[in-house]
């Protein structure tokens, strides 16, 4: 259905039909302007952005892709940009403003709504990635002695603008969050009721710096849709809705599979390809210090290669079967960091886990290859030097891919950055040491 | 603040103190307790499960590792079983039956509550993995002539069977879905409104067999808590909540790194060795299969390592860069995919981009090692090889891997499929074949 719309969009751009256009795109939900704007050609992306109206236009602005944003913003009246900011959420404002240019950014804070404009520099300060930095001030808090038609006329005075409302905060007369008040429940409730008679008191609440995987696992583990952001002394300061910690969720699961193969995570599909260029050198130019290395290590057998040249060919097999070996178990360390599978208590059980599934499969493995060996070449010794070399190959596999992570996350790296370079690195080394080393023992 | 929790109630099993035990741990939030119970060391396990009582287990049940869970189930009294069931959501207590034996879930089904007997055997009857295989069928469905105060009174008495209303669904005679009323908008109507006049008539829905990735997609697009769940003439049927989708989004973010690296998804942390060693060996044995295509490429040259042993040395520089610019454009691409940004007008541009790329970064990181090999060697015939060699792998890279997850994408295979195993075997060719190949001609 979206293709339709899309077609017809670019056929409304081709034929010059501004009105129709215009109405067309304003009447589309923002969500689905903004994949449109996205995905059409790039001499009519700006044109089809200004067309919207100012509350489309913030609606749809934080959802266009990092660099088209960039360049809408480079292009666009500043006072157009201030009806636009007027229109959002403070959250929303912020990560905007937050992405301008600091002379740029004054002036405009200087230009739109004062209270906003307070909130808004107050939201810059935080960590873009801590609790604060998410949270917006567009929120409904009731002094626990409010009587429950009183919090009912508050919220009508404000309704226009805090969107998703759902919950009431309590708070005492020191603006501290002392409980929770389900909109439902409050429908319910007598008109007499006082908040604090009906408030759920035990209220989860984030600080102001929690970072932001740690409130994506509050909102996972309590299963709920909005949480109120606090100080050190309790006081309220905003809320975070589950709509921004979807869009974490996706960011962080992106981030620790980017960073498993050395990416950055602006580095998407459609990041330019000399901006991916420059983002991903760094890591080959790595990468190439690594294979060096593998390959000074191949050198120290030369002679034994010389002599035996079969065993340049069946060298990669061994340390083939150890890096994917090793990035299976890196895989399910990260992973189980991330998701808060893998805590303090459980390391050493995971490490052991690990290395004895490498062993094990190295045993199984290492068998068939031996008769392979055997089949192919006829050597019973070349044989058990290729199994014996795919067991040791198979444990470090084991304990580096499991020990790396847990040591990085134990020393608060990510652990996400013992990245397959790394781990591969390891058991080239550890698989063509071994399988060689034994060639030139026993061959 | 939980560790010492957690250190309590292991102290209080040491010293055998039931009562205290009990009491503690139906004090903590279900999420905590579940926690805990994951990580007591396993003799401990059941006792603490079977302390809590129905209403905590109900929700404990759900948020426990897959084989305790098992086991727990195996060990749990069935009166217990239909209390704890009695007291869960339909969507959690059809997850805990659909664990089941067949015969086991038929008795069960007959002893839970009749109501939602009928629910749960519909909802058993949707694939796992669809909207339907989420939706709960506890919603509050208004009729369209329903006035505002006719609806509170019906949420009053609906109120303890359905958690987080936050939103009516209103249905027409038909019970088809024509509208959404979000409470706090229902709080503020006056008495007399009716539905039809107070809802929102833009509601977005999922039929029933949707698939649960396209439904995370829904909720991620438009920021949604609650999404409805119709059939194919748009009769309402159930809702979806936003907590459930979190835990799709972490499962289907773990399948995609997961597969890519060839494990299965229930192969977590603590999967017992033995199941671990079970899931991962049919791709090691892939693994060893692909492995030997690639020695067998390199045999095709045994003579010319024979002749020049250094070529063993340099072999694996080659295609190790290879396979982790190759394993690099995989994840973006498959990243891509997954999170939607990679549609069919855009294929063909992210193919040509992730080409340019590897093209690119093989000339950079070739002519280093070239001056490299250059400087080790002497030998400037060799550089040339090398670093042709370099930039035909990454050009090989950058094609297969954007090409073969699109291509399967188009068959309708996962393309998260196309894991690291493919990939590399197709550069490790690529770049043994490339390098000894021009250095049998050249050299």
């Amino acid at each position: 259905m979206l293709k339709m719309t899309y077609n017809q969009i670019l056929e409304y751009f081709e034929n010059n039909q501004q009105n129709r256009l215009k109405e067309k795109i304003n009447l589309l939900h923002s969500a689905d302007s903004a994949q449109i704007i996205n995905e059409l050609p790039s001499e009519y992306q700006f044109t089809a952005f200004s067309l919207l109206n100012d509350e489309n236009a913030s609606d749809v602005l934080p959802d266009l892709y990092d660099e088209l944003r960039e360049d809408i913003l480079e292009k666009m009246q500043q006072n157009r940009l201030v009806k636009i900011i007027d229109e959002m959420e403070t959250d929303e404002a912020a990560d905007i403003i937050g992405e301008l240019e600091d002379d740029v950014s004054k002036e405009l804070l200087e230009k739109i709504d004062k209270e906003d404009s307070e909130d808004i520099k107050q939201l810059l300060k935080y960590d873009e990635e801590s609790a604060g930095g998410l949270m917006q001030t567009e929120i409904i808090a009731a002094n626990q002695e409010m009587k429950r038609d009183e919090i009912i006329e508050y919220i009508r005075e404000n309704y226009e603008e805090v969107e998703n409302i759902h919950y009431i905060f309590v708070v005492d007369n020191d603006n501290k969050l002392i409980g929770l008040l389900e909109v439902t429940h409050l429908l319910l409730a007598k008109p007499q009721r006082k908040a604090k008679d009906i408030m759920d008191k035990n209220v989860i609440s984030a600080q102001v710096d929690l970072d932001q995987e740690q409130v994506a696992h509050i909102f996972r583990k309590y299963d709920i849709y909005i949480l109120p952001v606090v100080d050190k002394e309790h006081h309220l300061l905003g809320r975070i809705t589950v709509d921004d910690i979807i869009d974490v969720i996706d960011e962080e699961a992106s981030e620790d599979v980017y960073k498993m193969v050395g990416l950055e995570s602006e580095d998407r599909v459609f990041t330019s390809p000399l901006s991916s260029v420059k983002k991903r050198l760094p890591w080959l130019t790595l990468n190439l210090f690594t294979a060096l290395l593998v390959s000074s290590v191949v050198g120290i057998f030369e002679q034994t290669i010389a002599r035996l040249s079969f065993l340049a060919v069946l060298m990669p097999i061994v340390a083939g079967l150890g890096g994917n070996s090793g990035t299976q178990t890196l895989t399910v360390i990260t992973r189980g960091i991330a998701l808060g599978e893998l805590t303090i208590h459980n390391t050493f059980r995971a490490i052991i886990k690990e290395i004895t599934v490498g062993i094990v499969n190295g045993i199984l493995i290492g068998s068939a290859a031996v008769l392979i060996a055997y089949l192919l070449k006829g050597n019973i010794m070349l044989g058990v030097v290729l199994g014996t070399a795919m067991i040791c190959n198979m444990f470090i596999a084991g304990l580096v891919g499991s020990l790396i992570p847990i040591i990085m996350k134990s020393l608060k790296i990510d652990p996400a950055l013992a990245s397959s370079v790394i781990i591969t690195m390891l058991t080239d080394i550890g698989g063509f040491a071994s399988f060689l080393g034994l060639a030139t023992i026993l061959l």
